[in-house]
């Protein structure tokens, strides 16, 4: 396997997947749909449905129904983009080097237009029905949706972010930060893995084992961004370096130093490839995934 | 029946069943569950899932399977209302004669929980996937699954208040405003309606009929909403009144006047409730309750 050549080629499946099911800006609400579609369209590594595909294969997945979960769970992801740019929010004009959607196509607009997509990734995530011949599919499929939903609210992704924005410019202890990276971070990377499994027919040992190499890989990957948020450069990383220290935000670097926190990133990389080993397949790939991500630069 | 209790008591029922699935305020994220529980307990007619119900019970549903999805539904609208008070849509304090959640929670805790809310709804609705035994059940629940997604995103009321805040304070012409009213407020109507008739395992065409009845009911319904506007107070209605006319807000009854605008919320209903007539079951609740919208004060 030549990695790089393995990597371009899965990013690049996962990109069309993703194109496949954006909505048609037509009608009414083609404003809308150019706004979800200019967020979708905005770059990024596509890494969740990646992951997603890669432990579906690993475990013996052949149907096309990962195709509208892969497309979901980036969507799901890119909502959250959009909302944290907010004015409300994080306020931030640029990410991944182009202008955010409220700076685009207005404040209101990137509310509804968030809103929208993240009910679009239901929409398309329920795509994968039409795919389901037999009684067992469906219930994978159902089982998939429940992780994402899960991950995603509440107890995922958005309960981390609540108490992050919530505690924004305050000092916070290493209890809560963990609880942030864990889902704010962590959850839809643990979910992407975690629907691999399931749709692939594994079993419980095994989407547990893809939950905990999520989880770890996800820390690994929020304390890389908070290093990276102090090594690298506005060019590089394609918005503002240093923006932690300037609000005044908690990191793992503002915690325990840069040469802790790089520590801990490979500490918990390692764990991550060890529990990778202990699953059944082919994880050459996703090793070496894993072990390119504390190397990246944005 | 006596149409007044019976109404109290199918109320009732809706709220029990809103309540039941709310989420737990409790962990790192308690804030953000208890921003979604105040405004999923700041009042409402529970419309949605009380056509819901009633419409299950028609034609002859028995299961819990519609509980998850009364719920969700009130989810959804709930989470609409959330963002669309926000300062950078409607801009709007008071709700129900209640400070609206931005202004108790702050506007950064209500944009995300408006997402979690959202979100949650498609949590919840995902519990009726535990209630199926049956593979046909399993179907059914997808069917409904996707009708509920459908109608709230792009192709839905999403669509419809992105459309609505886009031409803010703009003359809009008789299509665009039909287009706004169908899907700012006939669609969730519309899906409650068809989701009780696909859970009650009707054919294509009482769905078809349901969807038909939820378009008029929801029209009707807006009309009176900018006839209340002109004609109501702030205490009846539990927010300011004449706010359409003060946002220069093209309504049926800016466009029409107050006279028309009447006479063709009655037309709707009429259809609407000849259009019931013909589903089998008893349709005399839903009639009632279609007749009783036209009579309402707020």
């Amino acid at each position: 396997m030549n990695f790089k050549e393995e990597l371009e080629s899965r990013v690049q499946y996962a990109q069309e997947t993703i194109e496949a099911f954006l909505p048609k800006e037509e009608g009414f609400s083609r404003r809308m749909a150019e706004a979800v579609n200019y967020s979708m369209l905005a770059g990024g590594k596509r890494l969740r449905p990646v992951f997603m595909k890669a432990v579906y294969d690993m475990l013996g997945g052949t149907s096309d129904v990962i195709r509208p979960f892969m497309a979901a769970m980036e969507m799901v992801h890119t909502h959250s983009l959009i909302h944290d740019d907010l004015p409300a929010i994080d306020n931030d004009e640029y990410r991944r080097g182009k202008k955010t959607t409220h700076v685009v196509f207005g404040e209101s607009a990137a509310i509804l237009a968030g809103d929208a997509l993240l009910n679009y990734a239901y929409e398309t995530a329920f795509l994968a029905f039409d795919l389901c011949q037999k009684e067992e599919e469906l219930r994978q499929a159902a089982a998939a949706l429940k992780i994402l939903a899960n991950r995603t609210g509440i107890c995922g992704m958005l309960g981390g972010q609540g108490v992050d924005v919530e505690n924004d410019g305050r000092e916070i202890d290493k209890e809560m930060l963990d609880y942030i990276y864990e889902n704010k971070t962590s959850a839809l990377i643990e979910a992407s893995l975690m629907i691999g499994a399931v749709l692939a027919g594994a079993d419980r040992s095994v989407v547990e084992n893809a939950c905990q190499i999520g989880s770890r890989i996800g820390i690994a990957f929020q304390i890389q961004d908070d290093i990276l948020d102090v090594t690298s450069s506005r060019e590089t990383l394609g918005k503002p370096v240093g923006s932690d220290a300037k609000n005044h935000k908690t990191t793992y670097v503002t915690l325990e130093g840069i040469e802790k926190a790089q520590e801990e990133a490979g500490k918990l990389t390692k764990e991550a490839v060890e529990l990778l080993e202990q699953l059944p397949g082919d994880s050459r790939f996703l090793k070496e995934l894993f072990l390119s991500l504390m190397e990246r630069r944005k």
